[in-house]
C-alpha cells in the first residue's frame, strides 16, 4: 500500500509502497482509511521536534487524525464489524489501568499513538488500531468530512467541556487564537453554555468567521488586546482559553484572566509565569488541557452530526501528500488539509 | 482603649491610648477582643510591604485574627447579641453582589479587612466589624483559643476542602511547609479524606509533630525532596499544597506534581513558572487559594470543638504586643503567639 | 393605594385602598410596582389551600412575581437607589445564615415570602421587600416584561441549571407540561446544553410552540406517551423534569425515566411512589426542586436581556385583577397574566 | 472440581462434581477461588425472587463475591498473570460502551455476573471471569480475609464515595441497618468524612460495634428512632443511607431527611412513596445506589489494606457450603460467612 514515511528529521517524507498491516493482537482493528488530517504537529515531528520524546524507529508512517471503514478485526473485538465507519481516537488506551477505568484515557498507562510514537499512523491506505480506539458512525458518514476532529477537535472540545460549569449566563469566556483548534472552541461554547464568547485574533478574516459561528465580540491582537479584553469583561474573563501560549501570549493570557478566574492552556511553545502572590490574592488558577477521551469524541460526533460543530477542509490526495505538508507549512491552508485515497 | 498602632512603616508600632470604637452603621457589630493572633502579615505590614496595596492612614491598629465577645450591636443585627461569645472572619462582605450570594465571600465587591485596610484591627480592647463577620460559639470557649482560626485556620482548611473531592483512597497529597497553616492543612487532610499525607520541611522537629498528627510520610527538605516525593508518590502527587511558595520552593512544588495533578499555591514571594507544554502534555494544573469563606470558618470550628484540628497557641498580653512581634521575627514563637486582654 | 387583598377564603379578593407601606427596619426597600405576575398559586390560595402552610392574618395582599421601581430605602441599603428598576425575587432572605451564606436562598432560616406568607404581596401600587430580593436592571427594562420571571422562570431555570452537568450531548432530557414553567426550561435546556430535548403535553398547540423555541420532538400526551418516550430515547431519559406531578404523571415520569437517570420534581399535588428495587437495580433518582435563587435570577435576566429566554403576556389593570383570576382560572390566559398599574 | 450448584429453586442446592471451567475468548480469565462470600442474594436466589429477571439455566454455580488467585489467562491479557492474587469486581465489563469508559462500570452494555446471571458463580474451586474484573492484590493477602468486600463492601463503598461532597463538618449522616453493609459504610463515612455519624439498628449489639467502628450517636429502633434522629439532627438528616428499604423503613427514612436532604436507598423490597409537595417544598431527594465500580472495590482495598475498613468474617469449608446458607438464613452468622476451599 501507499503511505506517506519519515525516513530522516528535516527532510521531506516520501511515498513508499509497504506491505499493509496485520492483526496481530485479539483486540486489532485495521482499518481502511477514508481520510487523514494534516496536522502542525506533522510538521513538528519532521522538523525533529518529537524525536526524543517519542524515539521512533525511523522510517515510520506519520497521520494522527483518522477515520475511515474497518477492514479486519482480531477476536476479542465486539464493538466493530468489517465495513463499519469510524473514526478512530488517536490514542488507543488499554481499557484496564485506573485512568482508563475512571475515563481518563489520556492518563492511560498502556496507550500508544499511532503516526507520533513508535507506531505507524494514518497517511496510508490502511492503519492498524485497536477496538477501543473506534468510534462507529452513521454508515453514511464521509469519513473525510470529520477525520480533523479525531484530534484537533477533541482537544478544543475537552477544554470547553471541562469549562462548562464555570460559563453561566453572566460569564465571559476568551478564546484566543481563531484557527483550527479556537473555532471548533468557539462553536462548541455556543453549543454548550450562554457564556459572553470573546474572541482574540491577529487576524481579521478570522475573527469575521469567529462572529458567524458564535462569538459575541472580537478582538484583534494588534497590540491593545489585553486592555481591550479586560473593558469587555469588567476587570478580566471567567476563563481565557488560550490557543496560542507562546510568543508572550501565555503572559497575555494570565492578565486577561480576571479574579477567581481560569487560564485554559491549550497551544504550546511559550513559558508561563506569574508571581505566587498573584494566585494568592486573585485565587486565580492556570488550567492543563491534554487531547480529549473517546467519549469526548463521541460527543463531539453528535455535535457534528446535528450541524452544530462544522470544519472547513481541503482534500488532498494521499499522493499530493507533500503539497499538503508544504501549503500548510506556508500559511496557504484555510481550514483543515485532509488526505484521501 | 489600648491599642497597638502603626505610625510609620519600618518602626516599632506603638501602644496607645485611644477611643473605643462605635457604632456606625445599621450592621456594624463592636467586639470586645478576647484574642487576637500575631501573624507573618503584622510583620509585613511593618516592612510596608501592603502599603501601596492597601495604601492605609497612620496611624491605625492592626490585628486581623480575632476572637471575643459582642459588645454593641447596631439596629439591623439579628445573628448576634451582646455578651455572645464570637470568632471573627477577617475580612466582612456585603452579602449583596453575586460573589456574596454564591459563597464566595473573599470574591465580594464591597469588602474591607480591618488591620489590613484602611480599617482599624483586633490589637485592641474592641473591634468594629459587621454582622456577617461574626461566628457564634459555645457561650465557654476561650476567644484565645481559637482566634487563630480565623486567618491562618481558614486559609489552610479552605485549600484543602476544594481539593477533597480529588483525594480519594489511592491518591497522594503532599504539604509543604509544616508551620502554622501547613499544621492545620495536616490535619484537615486527615480529618476529611483517606489520601496518603506526605509533609516536607526543612526542620525535623516540625516534621516529628506532623507525624503526630496525622503525616503518612515525612520528608527532610535538604535537597533531595523532589526525589524522594516522586518515589512516594510514583511519580508525583495528586495534590502539592506550596505553603512556601517562594524562593525556588514553588519550582520544586511543580516537579513533586504528578500527571493530571494540581499545585496549590499558598504561600507566596516567589515567581511560578512552566513551559506550557507541561499543561498540555501532562494536563497538569495550578490553582490559587485565598482566604477561606465565613462558611469555611464555621465547619472549621466544627472541626476543633470535635478536637480533630488543634492549635499551639503562646500568649501574650496586649501590652506584650511589642515582644510578640519581635519573638515571631526571630524564629522564637513555637505554634501561634495570640494576644490577650 | 390600591391592592389586591383576600378578605376570605373561598371568595373574590377585593380591591381595596389601603396606606402605602413604609419602611421599618434598615434594610427594607419599598418598590413601586410595574408589574405583578398572576399565578396559579394565587388561585390556590384563595382555594384556602396554603391557608394551613402559611397562615396569614386575613385580608391581606396577594402577588408573588413583581418588579418596578426602588420607591424608598432604609439607611442600610447599599445596593440599590430610589428610582432604579428592579426585578424582586419572591422570598427576601437574611444573608447571614449558613444556607444564605453557601449561596441556598431558599434554604434560609429567617426568610418571609410576601404575597404567600404572612406578609402582604405586589398586585398593589407598592410593596414592601428588603435589599437582598432587589435585582437591579437596565433602566429602560420594563418591569411588566419580566415580572413573571421572578418566580414562574427562575424555578425552571433553577432546575435546568442543576441539571446542565448531566446534560452533555448525546443525552436526552424530557419536559413534561409545556406550559409557563416548562416553556421556560424548554428555552433554558437550548441555551444552556446540547441535550435532545423532547417535550411532552396533552396540547398539540403547546407542543407547537415548543417546537418553535428549542424542542427536538415533541410527544402528544395522549395514553402513548411512555412508550413513545422510552422509544425516543432508547430506554428511558438522562432527565425527566416533571412539571405536572399529579394525576398519575409523576409515575409516568419515572418510567420515562432511563438508567441512571433523574426525575425532576417541579409540579406537585400526586403521589411518587416506586419500589426501592427500581432505586437499587436501574441506580435511578428523583430530585427536589424549589423555586430558584437570586443568583439563578440575575442570570435568568441574562438570558432574557440577550433574548435567549422570552415570555408571552397578557396584561391586565390592577383594576381588573378579578378578570385576570377569572380568565386564568378558566384557562383562558395563553401565556402569563401580568397586572399593570 | 467441587461447586455449589441449584438444581431447582426452593430446595437446597447440591454439592457436584463438574468439569473445571476453560478459556473461552481471549480477554477470559480463570481465578483458582480462596474465598467465596455468602450473600442474603443467594438465599433470594434459592428462593427464586431472580428467576424471571437473570433467568439462568438450571443447573448452575452460585456465589457472587470471590478472591483467589489467577490459573489461566486468555491470550489477550495484560493486566494479570498466573499466580496472582485477585479480588474480583462480581460483574465483568465489558470496556467499549460509553458507560464503561465514563467509569460507570455497573451500567455496562454487555456486563454478566456470575453466579447470579446465567453464569456459574464462585462457590467453587474455579471460576471465570474477565480480565475487567480482576483487582491484583499484594501477593500475602488472603482472598478469604477480603472476599466479601467484593460486592457487599463496594455496594456500601459505592454509596458513602458519592456523598462525601454533601457530607462536610456540620453535616450530619444516618446510617439505617448496621448489618454487614451498615458496618462498612459507617466504617467508609469515619475514613473519608469528618459528619456527625447517627446509627440506627434494632439490635443493641449492632450499635455497640457500630460505636466503635466510627459511630458518633446511635439510635435503637424501638419505635421513636424517626424522632430521635430528627433531635439529634435539628430537623433531618443530609443524608440518610437506608440499608433496610423494606417494611416501611423506606418511609421513615424520609422522615428522617432533612430539607434539601438526600436519603440513599441501599436495600430493597419495601415501596418508596412520598407527596411530590415533600420534593418541592422541601427541595429534597432521593438517591438510586448499584454495586460499586471496580475503581471503587480498589479504593476500598486501599482502606482495607491500611486498616481503615475491616470485616468480622466466619470460614466454612465448601462441603459445608449447606451450613453457612442455613445459618445465614437462620441469623446465625455474626459478620460474614465466607466459604474456603
Amino acid at each position: 500500500m501507499k503511505a506517506v514515511r519519515v525516513h530522516e528529521y528535516h527532510v521531506d517524507p516520501s511515498i513508499d509502497d509497504i506491505p499493509e498491516p496485520k492483526i496481530e493482537g485479539p483486540l486489532d482493528v485495521v482499518v481502511k482509511i477514508g481520510g487523514a488530517g494534516v496536522c502542525r504537529t506533522d510538521l513538528h515531528i519532521l522538523e525533529g521536534q518529537w524525536a526524543d520524546l517519542q524515539n521512533p524507529d525511523l522510517p515510520y508512517v506519520i497521520g494522527h487524525e483518522n477515520a475511515g471503514w474497518v477492514h479486519e478485526v482480531g477476536e476479542g473485538v465486539t464493538n466493530v464489524a468489517v465495513g463499519d465507519t469510524v473514526i478512530l481516537h488517536p490514542q488507543p488506551s488499554c481499557g484496564l489501568c485506573m485512568a482508563c477505568r475512571a475515563g481518563q484515557d489520556m492518563q492511560c498507562m498502556n496507550a500508544f499513538f499511532p503516526g507520533l510514537s513508535n507506531n505507524d499512523g494514518g497517511m496510508a491506505e490502511y492503519l492498524r488500531t485497536t477496538a477501543r480506539a473506534c468510534v462507529k458512525l452513521n454508515p453514511d458518514t464521509n469519513p473525510a468530512d470529520v477525520a480533523a476532529l479525531a484530534d484537533a477537535g477533541i482537544t478544543a472540545y475537552h477544554a470547553v467541556r471541562k469549562a462548562v460549569p464555570l460559563l453561566y449566563p453572566g460569564t465571559t469566556a476568551v478564546v484566543i487564537g481563531a484557527g483550527g483548534l479556537g473555532h471548533i472552541a468557539v462553536q462548541a461554547l455556543a453549543a454548550l453554555t450562554a457564556t459572553k464568547i470573546i474572541v482574540v485574533d491577529k487576524n481579521p478574516d478570522a475573527l469575521k468567521l469567529a462572529s458567524q459561528i458564535g462569538a459575541d465580540e472580537t478582538v484583534v491582537a494588534d497590540g491593545n488586546q489585553v486592555g481591550e479584553v479586560q473593558e469587555l469583561t469588567g476587570g478580566g474573563a471567567t476563563v481565557v482559553f488560550d490557543f496560542v501560549a507562546e510568543q508572550g501570549v501565555e503572559l497575555e493570557a494570565w492578565q486577561m484572566t480576571g479574579p477567581a478566574g481560569y487560564q485554559f492552556v491549550l497551544g504550546y511553545g511559550g513559558q508561563f509565569q506569574a508571581p505566587t502572590l498573584d494566585f494568592v490574592a486573585g485565587e486565580k488558577n492556570v488550567i492543563g488541557n491534554i487531547v480529549g477521551t473517546y467519549n469526548d469524541l463521541t460527543e463531539l460526533m453528535v455535535l457534528a452530526q446535528a450541524g452544530k460543530v462544522t470544519l472547513h477542509t481541503v482534500q488532498y490526495s494521499l499522493d499530493s501528500a507533500l503539497d499538503a505538508l508544504h501549503d500548510l507549512d506556508a500559511g496557504k491552508v484555510r481550514g483543515r488539509a485532509i488526505l484521501v485515497p
